[in-house]
């Protein structure tokens, strides 16, 4: 296999499956030509059907073949129960060879690794969060899988490298003529903004309910004009299954310690005045700085302009309190975010094109002051990994964490300096999921590291009572403590390639020794 | 020049200034294969700034040249000043020959007469009202104009048809990244459904607003995704001329006769019961229907589902009553109308592309009950003129004409039999617009006509007490009173064609002679 070196140093086939990769080039310096993909001219007459009678039916009328690919999306994230009942239906129906496209995959979508043990499932193209990941990490696949941001996986479906056939689109409520919404029904959860692409650019749409209501199905998410099949089941999902991790603030003395750093350096940094937005999501730590800003806020009387999530009922506190004057949602956490962007237009749904899509002609992460990033890992570099842990493993999808990364005006790592003993500052990150030059400050609970390439901000943070000190020092400390880890055990195959939202390739992941 | 007789008897040439003609089928006989249009591929990175001092430096950064195609939207109606500012400011950069594709001219915009005289506009696509019309039925303009409905103007976008080099939106608000609607500032006109393919598919897209407000400006109508330049001007235009037409009850006993006829048509019908649907404009008889069936449906305690509008106070009025359950919206009338399209979630933006697009998965025509339609002319036929005058003069845009009457279940044309003492019923209308096969009934208040084809209608309305009689009566009746008009005195020379909504052409439109 012949390689080349990118911008962040890591080697990157030139061609994979026949697949020829672009190396990582720099945030902004790859500029992708051309035209949009274009999808099938429909038609549209009176009288037209598109409920079917059962999911089969629904497959046999969209043309499902082998070795086609096929989407969904998340929002129902471990609570989805429409990727399980889909594949099983598709490999009763003996179709095989397929591209999984989902949006994210979660714990409770392990029986996937039954249908790539099968052949149903051939290569997989989306985030992996927990047993899919690790099946993938030990081999299972027996293509390469390629992992992509929120923000890259539109990009991808919209410039064509990432061509949807049938798309299933899990919808809490559907009318008989396919307008779709997240905030009716049994098992509502909030936007469809992560399968609008699906449905506009999919060759073919399915959508899938457990509440047919009556048309027309108001608010429209994802309008008629979308969607092919109307299939109704019995359930869809488990809302409760959205919170799979926690969406409590974190009690953790640590963590709050990072929390209150991050708010500290925010204020100091003069970004927290009127017009002041940042992006939040459901982690413990997150969510405290959530809390905490907002209390800086209210006290000061700073009126903010937009918190972009991942909403959480913190962050429609602080909407409905005035103190930012609206919510961009591409994701609800809970019931109380459900209610309030159903019924508040302040509360606006945000397709993944508009919240990050790099081939778009403007998208909100570029017009964000901050945000808050998670990692499992970053380097002396700056680089962040998000998708494997220091023993190789690809347990975790990428999120959005590169394309806000790569827009906020302050994008801030907000983690403890290790985890179970197990470095999180290292010399050099297991893999590169965002690149250093996007990242511009790294809040532990150990002392605050600031990216050299930010030298307006360590002016700005001269004579700061904050623990500010070189990474490097960070990473000493750390291996101080807990030592170096042990250095993955990996084979030659590469099982995972991750794309930068821009097309290009940021790095590879190779299959882990068992 | 060589032509083919159409599924209408029309004579359509083969070939028109390069552009090859498929002569219409039928109303669903002509399906287009292929892929849509492939708009080209942005770029977003932060920092990016879209607000330009002047429309000249928006249109400089835009790279209008020569000979390219410019679009507008006509939310403003006779109100708008966006079309002619542009115009004035394109002429005074010397550019030339461009094709103009508005969604419609009216009267405001006579000032296009100078500018094709000048040489800046030198083909118009797009409905035209008025006086440009008339300058063109002189054989003013130097190439072939192309008329299309609401419904046949988006299908031509999206499959490339049309292609937009640059798309002018007007918006009532916007905000520096361009997020635009039309429910804030000093000139709201609604919603901005007209302009939302050209955003989408257009190279470059100049918004342009006499009210910018803070980002993020909410509700979005069209995102920043879809928006270049952001130019911010005096006034963008007066919403009074919104309703140039009447948006008042008619008080002509006639009239109110056709109204009362056609209220009393749709009850005798069946179709008048719970989950009733139907469109209304703005015209004077339609506004009579719709009072009178509101009328209807509230005494009898019917629940309607939806009205499809142009939307006037009197549909809000049903909708508020709860007597229809939601709105549908691509064009507001009026002021109350606009209040309760921004803050009613049941009132729903429509795009084109929902409202008639034929080559949708499912547009909202085809869900409706009944659609009442004017005419300028009608034929033994059933074939419906919209365009021309019986003198062979191009005065009047096609709406959503065809596209209702192909999609509804009771398609109706209610109008007067005659107007100043020219017929309205004839042997054979001067422009077909719409296809009789899409027509089911004519209502005057001489009589109602059935179309032959509904033999389900004819039998279900036997022992009426309305009066229905064969059209072939009724032009009778007509020509007794009026005698026959004199027929148009034209040239050879082809001015304008009448484009189907299915992109087959359906009639062409000649030369008057002065």
């Amino acid at each position: 296999m012949e390689y080349r070196k990118n911008a962040v140093g890591r080697l990157i086939p030139k061609e994979i499956e026949g697949r020829k990769l672009v190396p990582f080039k720099g945030a902004f310096a790859y500029r992708k030509r051309g035209h949009k993909a274009s999808p099938p001219i429909s038609y549209s007459e009176p009288g037209e059907k598109k409920l079917c009678k059962s999911l089969k039916d629904a497959i046999l009328a969209a043309g499902l073949k082998d070795g086609m690919t096929i989407s969904f999306h998340h929002h129902l994230r471990n609570g989805d129960g429409v990727v399980n009942m889909v594949l099983d239906t598709i490999a009763d129906m003996g179709i095989k060879g397929l591209t999984l496209a989902p949006s994210a995959l979660f714990p409770v979508h392990s029986p996937v690794i039954e249908h790539i043990k099968n052949g149903v499932v051939r290569n997989i193209q989306g985030s992996m969060n927990g047993p899919v990941g690790e099946f993938v990490s030990y081999g299972g696949l027996p293509t390469t899988a390629i992992l992509r941001s929120h923000g890259g996986r539109v990009r991808a479906i919209e410039d064509g490298t990432l061509h949807i056939d049938v798309a299933f689109i899990a919808a809490s409520s559907a009318d008989e003529h396919g307008n779709l919404n997240g905030v009716y029904g049994k098992s509502q959860f909030g936007p469809l903004a992560y399968a609008m692409a699906d449905a506009m650019y999919a060759d073919k749409s399915i959508a899938i309910t457990d509440t047919l209501l009556p048309y027309p199905n108001l608010p429209i998410s994802i309008p008629a004009i979308y969607v092919d099949y109307v299939v109704v089941v019995d359930s869809i999902g488990d809302p409760s299954g959205i919170v799979s991790g926690t969406t409590r603030i974190t009690r953790s003395p640590t963590r709050l310690l990072i929390a209150k750093y991050a708010a500290q350096f925010i204020r100091e940094s003069g970004l927290l005045k009127d017009g002041f937005s940042f992006q939040t999501g459901a982690g413990g730590i997150s969510l405290a700085i959530t809390k905490f800003l907002g209390e800086i806020m209210e006290k000061e009387g700073i009126k903010g302009s937009f918190i972009n999530g991942g909403v959480t009922r913190f962050a429609v506190e602080l909407f409905h309190k005035g103190i930012v004057h609206s919510l961009f949602d591409g994701q609800v956490f809970d019931t109380e975010s459900i209610d309030s962007f159903r019924d508040d237009t302040r509360h606006s749904e945000t397709s993944m094109s508009q919240y990050a899509n790099i081939h778009s002609k403007g998208c909100l992460v570029n017009r964000q002051d901050v945000g808050f990033l998670g990692a499992t890992e970053v380097d002396t570099n700056f680089n962040v990994n998000v998708n494997t842990h220091s023993d190789g493993m690809l347990l975790h999808g990428i999120g959005g964490h590169p394309d806000v990364a790569a827009g906020a005006k302050l994008s801030m790592i907000v983690i403890p300096s290790f985890r179970n003993r197990i470095p999180v500052i290292r010399e050099s990150v297991t893999t590169v999921t965002a690149p250093g030059e996007t990242i511009d400050v790294v809040v532990t609970e150990r002392g605050i590291a600031i990216n050299p390439r930010r030298d307006d901000l360590i002016e700005r943070m001269k004579g700061s009572s904050l623990p500010i000190k070189p990474i490097e020092e960070l990473k000493d400390e750390v291996e101080n403590i807990c030592g170096k880890p042990a250095p993955p055990r990996l084979k030659d195959r590469i099982i995972a390639l991750i794309e930068y939202r821009d097309g290009t390739y940021i790095d590879v992941v190779r299959e882990v020794e068992r």
